[in-house]
């Protein structure tokens, strides 16, 4: 399971569906907006700086460092979007505006390697002194995941050479000797980036750092209770506690997720990349602890993950409010992050599932259709009155937006979109995985031939996925297919063949044969409206249903169903039917439902309230918010028809 | 319906029942417990310095101030507690104990007549310079109440005349006059106190203080405005908006109940007082307008009202949360005053029906059932582990607590409870209401005679009230009898006759008679276990029901029912009936219910939840977290049999 995904960026191509059109969109849309954006040029939206600031860290112009101290990883993670963008397909335009940047960025570093424009405009002398609040070495994992994938994107290795002298200065200042600090990040990010610095330069030592951020968090004393010392801070005034940044522990004692759920992901990304690169079972069990901790307590239906704002994280197991939900993007591409290592680390189709429910749901969810506006709270019911009447929601805003000053989400889309078709298939010489189904072509070296496998289908709306296979010559190899969690129906068929399906391992079907130019897999998912209840300890959901078609969480918007969603519910006879949107241009669902009115105007009755029949309208979650404003949810009330007694 | 509290404080005695216990633990626990905290002699409890902070602005101890700007309103409202306990009956201890307090408040008061601690100690310069924060006029209102509390129930006049000399200072200070200022109190409660210095004194000036500090609030230009910009203050930057302390607009302006809600529940008891005093009925069409709009749209079952912490009060109609309710106890009482007020110009048992719902659960609630714990916050849903792990959770506490830093709450409860006789009946020369029900007796001067009135009820626990008559002559007055709101097949009989309940006007069954000794009129009042159903716009308590009994609405506590309460339901038909729970020794309610319980073990199933039959168990909810700590909800899911259409 060695291979790259930058390989798979540049070898698999989408050629139509839901993940072609977003990934397109990103590269059309998201990745111009956001190089304006970078360089303030967004009329009504709030300036980003974070051009300016390398400038003024260059030395070539005057002025203060403004924004957040984490400016610079915009910068970086657009870099990252455009090099997938040009692995796609060579663009001069977008390839020269990056080599400009990267000559800024070249420009910006400090002779010893240090590269970052807030430290350096602010106070160089005081670099390296909070790691816990300050973000230089999230700062530097960014440019360090920019500098590999624009390496492998161009084979221009400017940008590879300024990280890894960054990386090489990293490795001075941290690490286990006397003469080093022993800290580690505040905010998690730098630990996998290094691990993709050694895969690409197969430098030891980035491994190596990558390794002792890891393993040095949460060790006793504490870092950040030393650090803040040493700054004359008292550290019992820090506003979070260390769980916040998953540092109450050391990673292979924690048993539970805890703290920004961002930080989490990246963490455990890079533990999960850890473990497979030094071949640690017990990490690799750590990591299925903590993974089993979030997807059977912590994550809301849409792959979201972080319950509370106040830390953007996580809060105890089954606390899942719809209202309340963080739900950040970021998380939720974090836990695609994650999943897609877990994967490496085992082909589990457990882990594709999570990935799969996190991208087409609370991923796709942070964007607009048209690429233009953005969430970075992703709730899972909103009222925009509510929104501005409760100071607890005033994060959760009801309408995306153009840009954030804090703006990670934007670009973490767009570099996540932009190489979504590297998340579709894993290989190592002689088994490729099918974990995402999309149409698409991809090039794999397989069983000792250049394989090329076909994808026809327009999966997630389309039961059928069709797998042919091209190669010059038989090759051997085994087809490993993922056969969605959410399916409990699946067919599979080889030519006419109907193959039998005793031998799923893990979720894969697993296909081990000697493979001829035009063998095709026809897979059929057959994708009814289904309603999914949550576990009754959800507090929240109690009661209540979700409609899910193929792994497409629905929900229900005032546009299409009228004010105050919660007094509509759901029987439990009522049949859903799928029906194109005219709007959307998205299949949307329909189906009987009532609504409870009141029997009198009053505010506490003991009058039975009433149902009126009425016709509910449920559209894909990622979705909504593309027609106006408006209440939005996932779960309504479901009206059972009696006690279903056990 | 000019009779005052006060007489009906000394003249009407409860015997015995649930009113008559809170008032003896309050007599007996609550004032010598508060007595103890005023001196900071609690152990374990926050100090509260406000004894040691009159004795430093009398001049007789060195020291800074320490605690809140308010402080010395607990030292009052202490005293016009122990000012209601001895319209009781007498107790030369505690009398002494106050006697040696009003020493003190005189010995602190400034020769110009000028009171208040926090500003004589820290900055006496700066007096009624920042009306909108600091609560100098709050302060003095309590100090008013109790001046003229003390003086009722003692006939001592030194408190009175302190406060006396202070409103003729603040009279001075405060007006249309071109040498006065045009500000008003930024928490409002000196409006109210005013109107009862005025009826106890006769003195015209308090009461047009009383009107000016209604009729200027919310005028602009904004006084806080100018007040801030005098201060060198941006008052852009001031936390809340004009709503929170209900000056955004004129009071007659205002259409809904905004802001802090204790704040407007304070302006609200005075306006009503100002209406009735200045016979306005524009006025008390501006007081119901507001009325309709807290009990129609934003006050929970419990007649709690404020749901939203953050700025202690109102949001938005119908936005009700169960979980996030603040509903802090001064607010109900709030509710009490106001609604007694508004008793007084109409007498519509709606006014009554609002009072008692308070009174018997939002109010009760605030207080342990040995009087020695105290809820500052009372919501209707609680979950211990979601308090201490969400920030928006942070001030509902799960248990009731000894004392507060910020102590408002208990005070108001023993000033309330204490004076609590005071609000069963209201009357003039020919006519008495009867408001409330409890096991008492009543000396009124009626139809030329003086009347005793006997009730015999163990309401609100038993259905049967007993109202007897004892005149020395015959006295021809009218009788008038609330039929509580809750109740729908009341029966009355005079003696044996049953009585036609066709001349129930407004809610109150005027009987007119020449009325001779030992008349009886029997009530019934039939107690049913009812279910209620909120209004569908309330969106948490969709698909949901609470149960009461009489005015009493229960809850679901963790010890009786096990954990996770919202996986709980009430089939449609399910039965309960009352029976005592020996530990609280209180009705409790049982009958047959559901636990939701998952299928399968994962967070997202698309198996059907299953039920399983349980026994309920609910209790008063003033009565809940008595027996430890856990879970409690009021409104729980439950389960229909089928569609009610309509």
């Amino acid at each position: 399971m060695r291979n790259s995904s930058s390989e798979f960026c540049r070898n698999v191509r989408l050629r139509r569906g839901l993940l072609a059109e977003r990934a397109e969109v990103v590269r059309e849309k998201v990745i111009p907006y956001q190089w304006k954006a970078l360089n303030d040029d967004v009329p009504g939206a709030e300036p980003s700086f974070a051009i300016e600031n390398l400038r003024i860290a260059a030395g070539e112009k005057d002025g203060e460092f403004r924004g957040w101290v984490f400016q610079d990883s915009d910068v970086a993670k657009w870099l990252e979007a455009v090099a997938y963008r040009l692995m796609a397909e060579p663009h001069p335009e977008w390839e020269a505006r990056a080599d400009e940047v990267i000559d800024l960025v070249e420009r910006a570093q400090q002779a010893d390697g240090y590269l970052n424009s807030y430290y350096t405009i602010t106070a160089p002398q005081e670099r390296w002194t909070n790691l816990r609040d300050k973000h230089e070495l999230y700062c530097a994992g960014h440019f360090i995941e920019a500098g590999v994938a624009y390496y492998q994107a161009t084979g221009k290795d400017k940008l590879l050479q300024v990280v890894c002298r960054l990386a090489d200065h990293i490795c001075e200042v941290f690490g286990p000797h006397a003469n080093q600090k022993r800290g580690y990040p505040g905010h998690e990010e730098i630990e996998l980036a290094l691990v993709k610095l050694y895969r690409v330069t197969q430098k030891r030592a980035y491994l190596e750092l990558a390794e002792f951020f890891i393993e040095e968090r949460g060790r006793q004393p504490h870092y950040f209770t030393l650090e803040a010392l040493a700054r004359g801070e008292d550290p019992r005034e820090y506003r979070f506690d260390y769980a916040y940044s998953q540092s109450h522990l050391p990673l292979r004692e924690q048993t539970t997720v805890e703290g920004h759920a961002v930080r989490a992901m990246y963490l455990l990304a890079a533990a999960a990349d850890l473990a497979l690169e030094k071949d640690d079972p017990e990490l690799q069990a750590v990591c299925e602890r903590l993974w089993n901790n979030v997807v059977q307590r912590r994550m809301y239906i849409t792959g979201a993950i972080g319950s509370a704002g106040h830390h953007e994280g996580f809060t105890i197991d089954y606390d899942l409010p719809n209202d309340l939900a963080y739900a950040e993007t970021c998380a939720a591409i974090g836990l695609v992050f994650w999943a897609q290592r877990m994967l490496q680390l085992a082909a589990k189709a457990e882990y594709a599932d999570v990935m799969e429910r996190a991208l087409y749901n609370g991923v796709l969810s942070g964007m607009s259709l048209e690429g233009t506006k953005f969430f970075y709270v992703n709730p899972l019911e909103v009222d925009p009155r509510l929104c501005a009447a409760r100071y607890e929601l005033r994060e959760t805003l009801p309408e995306r937006q153009e840009w954030f000053g804090c703006a990670c989400c934007p670009p973490n889309l767009a570099r996540l979109l932009a190489s979504i078709n590297s998340y579709i298939y894993s290989a190592n010489q002689t088994e490729v995985f099918v974990h995402l189904f999309a149409d698409s072509t991809a090039t794999i070296q397989l069983g000792g031939e250049q394989v090329v496998l076909v994808q026809q289908t327009d999966y997630p709306w389309d039961e059928h996925v069709q797998i042919s296979i091209h190669t010059p010559k038989p090759a051997l190899f085994t087809l490993s297919i993922r056969i969605p969690g959410w399916c409990t129906s699946p067919v599979v068929r080889l030519g006419d063949e109907r193959l039998s399906l005793r031998n799923v391992e893990d979720g894969y079907l697993r296909l081990h044969s000697r493979w001829s130019d035009g063998d095709t897999i026809s897979l059929t998912f057959p994708m009814p409206v289904v309603r999914v209840w949550a576990n009754p300890l959800v507090a929240d959901n109690v009661g209540k249903v979700a409609l899910q078609r193929g792994p497409i969480v629905y929900c229900f918007e005032e546009v299409d169903n009228g004010a105050n969603l919660a007094a509509l519910c759901i029987p439990e006879n009522a049949a859903f039917v799928a029906e194109r949107d005219p709007a959307l241009q998205l299949p949307a669902l329909v189906g009987p439902g009532l609504r409870i009115t009141a029997p009198e105007s009053g505010l506490y009755t003991t009058a039975r309230p009433v149902h009126q029949a009425v016709t509910l309208k449920a559209v894909p979650y990622f979705a909504w918010s593309n027609r106006g404003r408006g209440e939005m949810r996932i779960w309504l009330n479901e009206l059972e028809l009696g006690p279903n007694l056990h």
